[in-house]
C-alpha cells in the first residue's frame, strides 16, 4: 500500500469512467474469489462479460466457484493488473443454463474470446454489484469506492 | 476454459522452473483470497516475497486479510496474469511483526518495491504452500498439479 506514488489520483468520475471501459473490455478476465460452506477460500480467473450492469461469467455447474456461489451467494472480484484494479463485491442473481438465455450467450460470446454455448454442464452466473472499489496506486486508496449499495456514487 | 490453444502445453519441469521465477520476481504482486468466519469471501493484491520456500506478505494487523489468516489459517493465491497463473494453496505457518525478524524484514524488501518495517500494525504473515498449480490456456489445465501435500511433484 505504500508504494512510490507515480501519478496524481484520478478523481471518482474518471475512475468510474475506467472501470467501465475496463469491464467491456474484449476479452478480459476476471479474479473470482469464493468461499465454501466450510469457510473454504477459493480463487480461479475465468473470462467476464459486462452485461445489462451485470458481471457474467461461464463456469461449470459442479466447479467450486459455482457451488461455492449457489450456496453462498456472494463472490468478490477483482479486474485488471494488480495495480490498476477494480474490486467488486457481487451476489447472484441468477444461474441459467449457456443454451438457456439466448441473449446473455450472445452478449457473453461476442465479448469473451470463447463460447461455452453447447458445452454440456456449463452454466452463466449473472452477477450484481453491490460495491465497486478501483485504484492503481496506494494514493488512490483514499476514494476507491465508486459504488456503494448497488449504487454508482455521482 | 475452452479458448484457441496458441502453444504446445509445458512439461511439469518447464511449468516449476517458470513458477519460481515468476514467485521470485522484483515487485510481483499476489491476489489473496480468504474467507471470514461467517463465510465471506475476500480478495486484494499485494507484494509479495519468496523466502525460503514460503510466501510472505506484509498487511494491516487488522486488515480482513489478516483477520481472515488468523482465523482460518488458510488462503487461496494467485500470481501471474489471468492467461500465465500460478495458484497456490497456502496455510499459515507464523505472523510476526515487520520489525521482528530482521531475515523476514531484508528478505521481503528487496523483493518488494515498498518497504513497511518502522510502520506501526504491519505484520509478516508466512504462508506455507500445499498445494501449487500452474496453467496459461486450456491445453494446461491437464498437469497443473506442480506441489501436492507440501511437496514438488517430480
Amino acid at each position: 500500500m505504500a508504494r512510490p506514488v507515480v501519478t496524481a489520483p484520478r478523481a471518482r468520475a474518471v475512475r468510474t469512467a475506467d472501470t467501465l471501459v475496463m469491464l467491456s473490455t474484449p476479452a478480459v478476465d476476471v479474479w473470482v474469489a469464493t468461499a465454501s460452506p466450510d469457510g473454504a477460500p477459493y480463487l480461479v480467473p475465468v473470462s467476464l462479460a459486462w452485461v445489462d450492469e451485470r458481471v457474467v461469467i461461464a463456469v461449470e455447474k459442479n466447479s467450486p466457484t459455482a457451488g461455492n456461489l449457489l450456496a453462498s451467494g456472494r463472490a468478490r472480484l477483482g479486474v485488471g493488473p494488480t495495480r490498476d484494479v477494480t474490486m467488486l463485491d457481487v451476489v447472484l442473481e441468477r444461474s441459467v443454463g449457456v443454451d438457456d438465455d439466448a441473449h446473455l450467450g450472445t452478449a457473453y460470446s461476442a465479448q469473451a474470446d470463447w463460447d461455452p454455448r453447447g458445452l454440456s454442464g456449463y452454466v452463466f452466473l449473472v452477477l450484481r454489484p453491490e460495491r465497486v472499489q478501483a485504484w492503481r496506486e496506494a494514493n488512490e486508496i483514499a476514494g476507491r469506492t465508486l459504488m456503494r449499495d448497488g449504487r454508482w456514487l455521482s
